[in-house]
Parts: C-alpha cells; sequence; structure tokens
C-alpha cells in the first residue's frame, strides 16, 4: 500500500513538472506560433468539438480558415510574412480567442490579442540585445482628481542612476490608445527595448518615458469610476507629471518635456500638448483621433493656445500616421491645417494602418528627434 | 461631398473614442465579471455560435452551466463567493478561454486565465491601499549560463534609495510554479500590495523581492531553449544573485537572504536553499513538489547539505500547504521527515488546494517572520 502511495506520489510530482493538469499537458504538445526559417508561420489550436476555425492576424488581409486533424487540433501555415511583431488571434465558431499556447498577450481592456514575432536577416527596431538594458518600473499613485489608486509604466534608460545630482533627464510622457492600457507600450510597443538599442548607438538621447493609464473612466482593475472626466489633460498635468518630477531625476522645463500617444492618445497628446506649450516643447500625435474641423473648434474655444504661442514655443510637432489608416484622411486634413496657420511640423505617413507595427516605427523615429 | 466625408470623419473619430473596432464595441456592452453587493458574481461572455458554456472558477467545485439569451450571451451568475482574488475561464464548447472582458490576466506559459477580485467588508491583504507604495521593476538581464536575455520581477519597498550608503535591505528570492512565468507572482501574488500594506503595518522588514523567470527551459517569449539544464540552482547562484548583488543596496549575508517558492519553484526551493545553507538561511516551500522519499535521495546524493549543517546554519524553514492540495501527502511526507532528522522547522497548512489564494496566505506569513 505504503509503496502504491509512494508511486502515485512520484507520478503526481512528476506530472508537475511537465504540466499541472492533464489539460494543459493536452495543449502543451502544441506549439504554437512556429515561426519558420521561410518565415512562413504554422498556427495551431486544440477545439475538437468546434465546427470553423479561422486565423486573424495582422498580417492577412483576410482571415485564413484552419483545417482540423483527427485529434481535434485546428491548424494553418502562413504564406511568407514580411519581418515584424504582430497582433494575432483565432476566430473559432465566430469567437476571438487569443492563443493559449502562446506566453505573450496583447494587454487591452476589451480585446484579447496575442503576438507572433517574425525575424528576418537583421534584428528588429525591437530586438532583444546585448546592450546594457534600461529598466521598466510599474508605480502606483494615489490620484486626488480621479479618487483612485493609478499605475503607471515607467522606463528608466541604463546606467538611471536617482541620486546622481550631477546628473538630470528628459521625460517623455507617452500615452496609449483606446482600449489599449499602461501596459501596452511595454508588451506590445516594446518601448524598452526599441530605447535601450537607440541610446546603445549614441541615437537617443538617455530619457525617461512615462506611460500612465489614460483612460480617467477605469481602474486599472477594469472597473468603472462614477462619473470622472472624459478628458486625460487634468489627470496628466495635476497628478502624473508632479508625481514623476517628485520620484525622478527629471528637467523640468519645457524644452525638456515630450508628449506622444496614439490614436486617443494622439488627441489626448493634442489636446495637453497645444493647449499646454508652456508645460511641453515637444509634440508627437501617431494616427491621432483629431481632423481639420476640430482643430479648428479646439483653437476657438480655446483646448489649444494661440497659433503664435505655439510658433514661438514648439521645438518639435511631429505627426506619424499610416496611408492606409482609418484615420490617415484626419491626419492630413491636421497637417493642412497646420500648414494652412503656418505652424511648423514634420510628418511621416508610413505603409499599413491603425497598427502597432507602425506606433513602433514612430517611437524610434521621434525617439530620435527629441531633446537635441 | 465635403462635408460627407466631415461627417464620415467624424463619425470614425467618435467611434474610435467607444471602441476601435465593431467586434469590440459588441463586446463593450459586456460587463464581465459583475461582482454584487451579496458577492454573487455575473459571468458573461459573447459567442452566438456556440451550442455549450461553463464556468470554470477557483471558488466552484465543479463548472457552472452557463445560459445563453436571445442575444448570443452566455451568462451565470453563482452563488455567494467567500472573498478572495479568483481564477476563473469560460468553457466555451469544450475550448478554455478566458474573459475578453476583463483586464486581469493570469500570466502563464500555456494557460490563460482571467481574474475576479471578490471583495468583503474589509480589505483583504492584497488589497490597494492608501498606503506607501513599494516598485515592481522589469529588468533583464544577460545570462551566460543559459545564453539567453533573461527577464526579472524586482520589488523595492517605498523609501527604497539605491544610493542611500546608510541603508541596505535583506532579499528575498521567490520562485513561481510550473507553467507559471516571472509576471505570476506580481500579477496574481500581488507581491507589492501585500507587502506594501504589511510595511505600512511595520509588520514586514522592508526587504527586496527578486522573483526569476525559473523555467531555464524556455525564453520568457516563450521559445525552447535547446538542450538546456533542467535545474534552476545553477542560474540562480551563478546569474539572478550577482545581478542582484551588483544592481540592489542588498546585503550579502546568509541570514539576509531568503528563498521562497510554490509547486515546481517549491521543489528549486528547496534544491538551492537546502543545497546552500551557506547562502540562504530562510527557506519557504510552499506546497512544493516534494516527498519523503526525495528528501531522502537529496540528502543521498549531495543534492542537500548535511542535517548537521542545516542544523547549525538555518534560521527558518517554513512549509506550508493546502490540505486539499494533491501535493500535501508529499507535504506532510516532507516534514515527517524533518522531524525524524531533528531538523527544526514550522509549517502551516490550509483549507485548500494548489491555488494562488493559498500562494498569498503563504507570502503573508512569511514576510512576517523573515529577517527578524
Amino acid at each position: 500500500m505504503k509503496r502504491i502511495n509512494l508511486l502515485l506520489i512520484c507520478c503526481l510530482v512528476c506530472q508537475l513538472f511537465f504540466a499541472i493538469d492533464a489539460q494543459a499537458q493536452m495543449r502543451r504538445q502544441i506549439v504554437s506560433p512556429e515561426v519558420h526559417k521561410d518565415r512562413t508561420v504554422t498556427f495551431r489550436y486544440n477545439a475538437p468539438e468546434a465546427t470553423k476555425a479561422e486565423l486573424s492576424a495582422q498580417f492577412l488581409k483576410e482571415n485564413l480558415p484552419m483545417t482540423k486533424d483527427e485529434n481535434g487540433v485546428w491548424s494553418v501555415t502562413t504564406p511568407p510574412v514580411a519581418p515584424d511583431l504582430y497582433p494575432y488571434n483565432f476566430i473559432i465558431d465566430q469567437v476571438t480567442v487569443n492563443d493559449p499556447n502562446n506566453v505573450l498577450i496583447f494587454p487591452n481592456e476589451k480585446f484579447k490579442g496575442s503576438l507572433v514575432d517574425v525575424h528576418g536577416d537583421t534584428p528588429p527596431i525591437y530586438a532583444v540585445q546585448d546592450v546594457p538594458h534600461g529598466k521598466i518600473s510599474y508605480r502606483f499613485y494615489t490620484s486626488k482628481t480621479l479618487n483612485d489608486t493609478r499605475p503607471l509604466v515607467v522606463y528608466t534608460p541604463p546606467g538611471y542612476d536617482p541620486n546622481d545630482k550631477s546628473k538630470s533627464y528628459p521625460v517623455l510622457y507617452l500615452i496609449h490608445g483606446a482600449t489599449d492600457t499602461h501596459e501596452t507600450w511595454f508588451k506590445v510597443g516594446r518601448v524598452n527595448f526599441i530605447l535601450d538599442n537607440l541610446i546603445a548607438q549614441g541615437k537617443a538621447e538617455p530619457m525617461i518615458i512615462v506611460i500612465p493609464y489614460a483612460n480617467p473612466r477605469m481602474t486599472y482593475t477594469g472597473k468603472n469610476i462614477e462619473g470622472s472626466p472624459v478628458d486625460f489633460t487634468d489627470e496628466l498635468i495635476k497628478e502624473v507629471i508632479p508625481y514623476t518630477e517628485k520620484n525622478y531625476r527629471v528637467r523640468t522645463d519645457a524644452d525638456s518635456r515630450a508628449i506622444a500617444g496614439f490614436s486617443r492618445g494622439g488627441s489626448q497628446t493634442l489636446n495637453a500638448g497645444l493647449g499646454h506649450p508652456e508645460l511641453f516643447h515637444y509634440i508627437c500625435p501617431m494616427a491621432p483621433a483629431v481632423n481639420a474641423q476640430r482643430v479648428d473648434e479646439s483653437f476657438k474655444n480655446g483646448t489649444y493656445a494661440s497659433v503664435d504661442v505655439l510658433k514661438s514655443n514648439l521645438k518639435l510637432l511631429w505627426l506619424g500616421c499610416g496611408t492606409e489608416d482609418f484615420l490617415y484622411e484626419g491626419a492630413v486634413g491636421f497637417a493642412a491645417k497646420m500648414d494652412d496657420l503656418g505652424v511648423p511640423y514634420e510628418k511621416k505617413y508610413t505603409p499599413g494602418g491603425h497598427t502597432w507595427m507602425n506606433c513602433r516605427i514612430y517611437l524610434y523615429e521621434i525617439a530620435q528627434k527629441l531633446f537635441k
């Protein structure tokens, strides 16, 4: 009896080393995604009962049907994919799910995507290289403005020393898009590796990057905050910036302060940035939710400072957008308005749509222009 | 035409403020989980095509069937739930999925769970309170042992100042379970809030907690490392500890060094801790994958140091396990062996199984015993 017990325990312990439960063990056999040398990718998903399965991925124009094998595992192998880090999902009988066999998750309030990293012959801008690495920190601060404990993700560059009084750093406030979270610029944007690489190459100034959770209507644990404001500018100026300046060795002049953001975060960037040129001299909207009419309104109602003040203060107004982005026309309208008003700006239109592949390119671009 | 275009753009921009795409918009209407005042919880999942849906949750003895409404949304309301933070999933036509409407995700190599936080009348040990908050940092180091860039999650207590030469801190190396990742003690274990609260109450010594990724056979991005060792002790001693001592103001005597871990991490804790009493004087396995026979073998083959050395060195050997844990019998066997050998230890057996609800209790317990 004792021997059987021992055997049983050994068995259980052995199992532990391979998987916690039988279900996990079944899934364990499945490798997904499997990136092949020719940059084709095989995706697999275990769903014996499903009647239909598709792959949805940001490198595909349309979803790819998957086929089921005798064990109930659906799979599909894609054509060769251009190197990049792409979000994807499975759609199983019309239900969108992420890939349970993939540890790389897309942080988002509503959408649970996975990420596949397709490498080419040269390391991408976001590659994990053997260079000095900065630090990503999750901080929590008490916001009186929102009456909530709020999260911040902060990048400090390699060698950052909070007590070296001989050094202080410029700071970029970097805002995510609608339904993204404070984690998205880290986990999908790869902000730390992009900056580590640029700093190692001497192409970017060592800077501190502060990524707030820019949805003032929700706690970071996903609960609605009743009656909270929609606008993020107040939270940024009254809470995030003071917290940053109290806790990090940052310079506090507007020449050392930048703001950038994607999508809804792009319009938050414009509201806070163009509205407060006394605070920000570098303003970088990426595929912002804006258009010409809104620019007019924002100048009229005082959300943006006057054209003259902007002209005499800004060091950089930088606009990025994908030519296939559904907000491209709005971005072009914004640019035309700046032309009309004579506000200097730079722009970069890239191929592709409203994607984080483009976000990483924009971050890579602006990081080389800031604070110079 | 221009007006139509403007309208269209406005429309698109408005949409952006609510959701990026129609699918997300549909999901947006769904609130899940919804914790009611009486601690019943309603879970919802949109799957019009599914024929069967169930809720699997760690507060349930068996799965609860969900019912579909006329819009294809499945839901179920549970009986009142004892306050805690629980992992859960949906099982849709036998496919396990997490909750797309819940931002709280369980980080794991294989299993994509969600978390529901059911509060009672008093704040739980892991509550986000208005106390000084420590910092969680994601660090990346180059491991020669594994020939890989490895992640570390590090907790530094409130007021930690890397340059205050008058202060140094004890350090706890905290290991996750099989298939968990370096993120699980943070996101599920809530290590930072548990410590913040204990430190604010004066119940725990301010300490640094280092959480490595303890699966030496996988990169943190989920790729297998060919030919890597199974044992984690080498990586811990040759890489993690030196990195910590180089980058943090930690004390380097064994009286100021603790190791603790859950499940597979519990046996890694015993291997590294009992094997190196010259390094660790506090050793805290939690539901470890161990048993009496293995203890014998480990003493025999030199994995553990001699009983005499352990007896004269250890400050604390602390064992935690759930009485319904499938590893409970092994833990009891381990304890009996320590009794036989005369190695002093403390133990805490809690109700419940192999769960992170228990892990949080164990962390709360040991944090009050370490370095005193």
